[in-house]
């Protein structure tokens, strides 16, 4: 929303001309309508999202950020909000419920009808990372035997309640999914062509269970629009759309930058610094422990250091560079695991590789290294040790900042664990141990 | 593609019964063929390569990874390789088009039809991260006064050329973009409607040079399956097809974790070591001069070092917390501006929480060095010294790991840009020079 109008927008809010503000908002889309409401300070989100319709709103309620949503939801009489519920999608509105406190889920699915409280039931018991936790159960599901016209003429019934009919899935009488018919198909098959004749064999389907990184990984591969769900028996249970694996991917993208560096992934900007601060703190405590193992290594030095205070000088240069390095190569190898770029046929290759590109950036940055320690301090054999010491370290980078998400991925762990506190704790390690002991060794 | 095919078919391969990998692959979707060929020795892609028909080769040869590609196409003969751009979407041939070397692109340009010059050179023009770098120009666009069936037979006639057909554009007689028609829609109308009777608006339209990061958050946002592009004066040139969108949110992630390490991302997994190395070298050499900046501040503190050689071995615990710390810090930011959620109205709060959170978990950590070195040390002076340097670092953390991307994205730089190098350089010097100052003031 351009900020001429949102500036508008405010004052309207300040000065209490909510009516005005109502027949602006009522022409907007619903995404512009939220992006609004995400971007006002929360104290006006209740009377703001109170001027909405039924139908507005529940769009709108899908898209506002998770740690305003609550809130709202609180200050909705009861009434409004079943009403609300009942326009959302399936999916949208079971995530919905799954976010109410219990007594408030259990009040509003009793107000339900029996069917719609049983696809609810069963959508908020499937994971919410699984395919089942973002399907929908709005689907069109035609017979094999059915001609042209009655699936148009089923199309239209179930029209308004379906929104985006990209594909119409075929399905024997038992509900077992037979087959896909491509909407365009449809349109230019003559009126009496049967159902078999120009259905199209299912490319791809997900059961109920899979992880929805694997089934965005199935949307990009096969170029989907969208994504039948079954269950093991192949009876048809709903279908995945391509708008939600947008979100999907955004969202493992994000993840996996935050597992990188130990963050919970509802730490989000506006998180409550009391909630981001209990969610941080029990990986800088962790993150104390191993920084402490790394001092008690520069520690077995101590004397050395006592002697050649230079030395504490110049060890932060040997860790800092191997941390960068390692981290380099982390982000390439995780990516690369992400993307499905790495799988076992190739990953030696890729190891091997890394440690290559360790060793040669460590010989060329150690050279450099050594070259200026010769013209600073005059000494040879300081530059010696520094350019040793960046060799041993990097090949170390390369090795454990490429190994490690492998070995990890390997034993079905996310690979994105191995953060980069793991990887700077083990090049700390290495950068110390290589370059103080080299110099207690050549230099004393 | 299961490891079981897998092996047995780079049995084939090796035993040079290519006839029956032929016949396998044959059977293949597209997307399955890519990725066995990606997943194969480089040394064999040429030869399995052709043994793919032109209409498969063209749907693969778009999914081989961008290292491979060029090998491939350099391994095709000239008129194999005008047929199989001539059954690529416009899109993906001028991606292609623009990687051949210049003498074959001009060559192949040569040899096609007029209008498809035009059409390529037109589209090898736009910018490769731009809405007309990605868009293709296989639309189907009809006039407002068309009737619903004169709307089918124009479809019929594009059916096979232009791949899922989610919407009908609407032109007027200048081709100016007046609306679209869902596929659904035309499905149900009657025979004699008017287009302009169940046309709906244009919710989003891209210009020709948007960013495609841009392009993305129109399609997450309103959640699209495909987007016009359309030049200044609102003539419509292409679409966007979300498919395309889905590998643009992969790319935009890839990109934001590399900048944060400071990668290029052309430096793949399977990139050639020689051109890693020769990716990452500037890098890092910009690090080795920010190590010694870091290093010349510990040397401020050299002759206190040379007297309590302890100092040298507790710093790293203050510098690699506030590391840690100011990392999350710019990792909650800069994925909080990717998607979206960081706009100029709440920019100052998100930096102040950052800020406060920072503070906190300084105290807590803080406090629990402190107890830990006076446990093991016995000098309350010295755990207080830690303390203090932890704090004042954390503070640091969250100040610089906040407002250095806000800055640069105020600036219009990339945010990503904001790598974890200059955060830990920053962190580094502030931990170094709180701890060591402090402790040059109050232990000697």
């Amino acid at each position: 929303m351009v900020n001429l109008l949102y500036d508008q927008l405010i004052e309207y809010i300040e000065n209490n001309q909510f009516e005005l503000l109502q027949e602006v908002l009522r022409d907007k889309h619903p995404a512009d309508v939220a992006e609004f409401i995400n971007q006002i300070p929360p104290e006006y989100h209740p009377r703001v999202f109170s001027l909405l319709d039924n139908e507005m709103a529940s769009d709108v309620l899908a898209e506002i950020h998770d740690e305003f949503r609550s809130l709202i939801i609180q200050s909705i009489r009861r009434d409004r909000l079943i009403s609300i519920i009942d326009e959302m999608e399936t999916d949208e509105a079971a995530d919905l419920l799954a976010e109410l406190t219990e007594s408030v889920t259990k009040n509003v699915l009793d107000r339900m009808e029996e069917v719609d409280r049983t696809t609810f039931r069963q959508l908020m018991s499937y994971s919410e990372d699984s395919a089942g936790g973002i399907m929908q159960t709005e689907i069109i599901a035609v017979k094999q035997y059915f001609k042209r016209n009655q699936v148009i003429e089923y199309i239209r019934k179930n029209y308004e309640e379906v929104e985006n009919i990209h594909y119409v899935y075929v399905v024997d009488n038992q509900n077992h999914l037979m087959g896909v018919l491509d909407i365009g198909k449809i349109l230019l098959a003559g009126s009496l062509t049967v159902v078999s004749e120009i259905m199209t064999e299912v490319i791809a389907a997900a059961v109920v269970d899979m992880d929805q990184e694997k089934v965005a990984s199935l949307f990009r591969k096969y170029d989907l629009l969208a994504l039948p769900v079954v269950d093991i028996e192949n009876h048809l249970l709903g279908r995945i759309t391509v708008d939600d694996i947008l979100d999907v991917i955004e969202e493992e993208a994000t993840e996996d930058a935050y597992r990188m560096v130990g963050l919970n992934e509802e730490d989000r900007v506006f998180t409550k610094p009391i909630n981001s601060v209990r969610k941080r703190l029990p990986w800088l405590t962790l993150n104390l422990f191993t920084a402490i193992l790394i001092s008690s290594v520069v520690g077995i030095f101590e004397e050395t250091i006592a002697k050649m205070s230079f030395l504490a000088v110049l060890m932060p240069i040997v860790a800092g560079l191997g941390g960068n390095s390692g981290t380099q190569t982390l982000t390439v190898i995780t990516r690369g695991i992400a993307l499905g770029e790495l799988t076992i046929h190739n990953t030696w290759q890729a190891v091997t590789k890394e440690i290559t590109v360790g060793l040669i950036n460590g010989i060329i940055i150690g050279s450099i290294t050594c070259l200026i320690a010769y013209l600073v301090k005059g000494d040879p054999r300081l530059g010696f040790v520094l350019a040793v010491a960046m060799i041993c370290n990097m090949f170390i980078a390369g090795l454990v900042g490429s190994l490690i998400p492998v070995i990890l991925k390997s034993l079905k762990i996310d690979p994105a664990l191995a953060s980069s506190v793991i990887i700077t704790m083990l090049t700390d390690i290495g950068g110390y141990i290589s370059f103080l002991g080299l110099a207690s060794i050549l230099l004393v």
